[in-house]
C-alpha cells in the first residue's frame, strides 16, 4: 500500500516556508505483532513543533530530518494485530504527518465517536483543552471575581483558557490579532473585553479594560505584549506561561525589561508548564471539559484545512495567525 | 530630654551619599497614654530601605524628607504609659534612626536577654531570619538533597537560607563578593562551596559546582548573576526573589535576556515575595529558628559599627558589600 507523507528536508531558519517540507510516497511496511495500522483523518499542527524542528535539546528531541514530520492525528483502524483494536475503531494517536500510520497500540487511545466530534480529541477534548484548563486551574489558580488576561486568545488553547476562565466565575479580557478575532472572542465566547494587539494600544487597552490590575495573565505569546502586560499585574498576581509563539522564530535571544523587582514588591509568580507533567490529572479534567462541552459552555471551534498536501501551509498559518480555534487538516 | 536623630535631607540619586543625610537634635515630645519611651541599643540598616527614599509607590511608603529616617532597633525602656511595658523592658520595634523614641506601645515586641544577645532580634532571630526561613521553606520549597544557590550568601538574610539549606539537607552554593565571604562561607558555615562573582566566572563556576543544574535559587541580588543563574536552572527548578539588590541604585529599567521560554521548556517557577505576607508562620518559624540557633546549627553573625553618626555610612555599606552577616548600628 503507498502512503504519501510530510518530510521535513530543511531545518527552518527564522519563519518557516513550505520549501522547507516536502511531500514523499512511501510504501507501508508489513505490520507486526501489536501494531496497528491507521488511516488518518485529522492531523494537528500545533506551535511546540516549531522548538522541535531545531537541531539542539530541549523537552523533547528533535525532529529527524527527511522524515515523517511527528504530530498527533485522528484516524480510523484499518488492520490491527493488536488485541485492543479492530478495524473501524477511531483512535487517536502520534500518527504524523502521513495518510496511514503504522503504530504500537500501545500509543493509541481509543475514540468514541458518538461523544463528540472525532476532531475534537486534537481540540477542546485534547491536548490543548488540557493544557488550557491545567493552565488555568493548577497553574494559575484562578478565582472567583478576578481578571484574568489571556494572549493569543483566539488560538486552540487561549479560546480553551477564555471559556474555562468564564466558566470559573473570572472576568476575562482576551488578545488576539484581528478584528475578526476580537469580535468572535466577545460575541460568540463570552469574554468580557478584547485587544487588537496590531491595532490597539495594548498598554492604554489594559489599563482601561482591567483598571484594578491583572490578577492572572496565561501567556501563549512572550515577547513585547507580555513585557507589557507585566507593568499590569497586580499584588499576587500569577503568570502561566504556556507559550511564547512571538519567539519561536527568533534565532537570537530577545531582551527584556527585568521585571523581578516588580514579582518582590507585587509577590507575583510565574510559571511556566507543560501539559505533559499533569497525566495524573488528565482524566479529571477530560471529564470537565466534556462535560461543559456538552452543557454548552465550552464551544469547540476548529479551522480546517482540506488535503494532506496542505500540512506545512497550515503550520505557517499558526504563525501568522490564520486560526480561529484549534487548526487542522482533514485528511 | 535632648534626642539625636538622622534624617534624609535628599532623596538619593543613583549610589547613596552620606551627603543625603544630615544629624539633627530635637527634643523628645511629653509621653502620652499607651505610649513608651524607648532608648535605642541598636539601629538597624537594610536593603529595603533604599527603595523608600525614592518619592514613587511601592508596597510601602516613600520616607519623608526632613524627618527620622524609619528603621527597625532594639531598645531599652525609659519610660511607658503603656500596661504592657516597664521600664528596663527590652523591646523591639520601629525606633528609627534616633536615640530616642517615643512609640505607642502597640507597635512594641518584647525580647527575652536571657534567651538569645538582643541584637539577634534584628537579624538571625529577626527579620532577616524569618525572610531567609519563609523564603527557603515556604517560596522555595527546597528539599533533601537538592542543589540550592544563594545570591549575596554572606548577607544577613543570605547567610541564614544557606544555614537553613544545610539544615534541610541540600547540597548549597553561595555567591559572595569577597573572598573573606567564600571563606567564611565554606569554612565557618558549612556550605559546599561558594563563588566569588568579582572574580570568578560565574557560569564556568555553576557549571563546575552544579553539574546537575540548579534546583532552587535563592536571589538576593538580580542584575547579571541572576541572569547567568537563570541558564543553570534544572527542571522543575524554584526561584525565590527576595531582593535585587545590583538594581536598587538604577535609575533606569535594565534589559535582562528573556528567560520566558525556559520557563516553559524547564517547568520553572519563579515567585517574588515579602516576609511581612507570612505573618502566619512568623511564630513556629522563630520556635525553629530558635531552636537551631540554641542547638548551634544556626550561626548568628553580626557586622556591628559604633555611632548613631555612623548610620548612614553603615547603610551605604551594604551597597559596597562590606558586611558579613547583618549590619547594625550600636548607639
Amino acid at each position: 500500500m503507498r502512503n504519501r507523507q510530510i518530510v521535513m528536508t530543511t531545518r527552518p531558519i527564522g519563519v518557516p516556508k513550505v520549501e522547507d517540507f516536502s511531500m514523499v510516497t512511501e510504501n507501508v511496511p508489513e505490520i507486526g505483532d501489536q501494531m496497528v495500522l491507521v488511516g488518518a483523518q485529522y492531523l494537528s499542527v500545533d506551535p511546540y513543533m516549531r522548538g522541535r524542528m531545531r537541531d539542539r535539546p530541549s523537552y523533547a528531541p528533535p525532529f529527524a530530518l527527511n522524515t515523517v514530520v511527528p504530530a498527533a492525528g485522528v484516524g480510523v483502524v484499518r488492520q490491527s494485530k493488536h488485541p485492543g483494536f479492530s478495524e473501524g475503531d477511531v483512535v487517536l494517536g502520534p500518527l504524523g504527518w502521513q495518510e496511514a500510520a503504522l503504530i504500537e497500540g500501545a500509543h493509541l487511545q481509543r475514540i468514541d465517536p458518538a461523544w463528540a466530534p472525532i476532531s475534537t480529541a486534537l481540540g477542546v477534548l485534547g491536548m490543548p483543552g488540557l493544557t488550557a484548563y491545567v493552565g488555568m486551574i493548577h497553574v494559575a489558580e484562578v478565582q472567583l471575581g478576578q481578571t484574568v488576561v489571556v494572549s493569543a486568545a483566539a488560538g486552540a488553547v487561549g479560546l480553551v483558557a477564555c471559556q474555562v476562565g468564564k466558566i470559573l466565575g473570572a472576568r476575562v479580557i482576551g488578545i488576539a490579532g484581528s478584528e475578526a478575532k476580537t469580535q468572535a472572542l466577545v460575541n460568540e465566547f463570552g469574554v468580557d473585553g478584547a485587544i487588537n494587539y496590531r491595532t490597539d494600544d495594548v498598554d492604554d487597552s489594559l489599563g482601561r479594560l482591567c483598571p484594578e490590575g491583572v490578577d492572572v495573565y496565561f501567556d501563549n505569546v512572550g515577547g513585547v505584549i507580555t513585557d507589557i502586560l507585566f507593568e499590569h499585574l497586580s499584588v499576587h498576581a500569577r503568570v502561566a506561561v504556556c507559550g511564547q509563539i512571538s519567539g519561536y522564530n527568533l534565532e537570537t535571544t530577545r531582551q527584556m525589561p527585568d521585571m523581578l523587582w516588580r514579582l518582590v514588591s507585587h509577590r507575583i509568580r510565574v510559571e511556566g508548564f507543560l501539559v505533559g507533567d499533569f497525566a495524573d490529572q488528565r482524566q479529571e479534567a477530560l471529564l470537565r471539559l466534556s462535560h461543559w462541552y456538552h452543557d454548552g459552555k465550552l464551544i469547540s471551534r476548529e479551522h480546517i484545512v482540506d488535503g494532506l498536501e496542505r500540512l506545512p501551509e497550515a503550520f505557517l498559518g499558526l504563525f501568522s495567525g490564520e486560526n480561529i480555534g484549534k487548526q487542522l487538516v482533514r485528511v
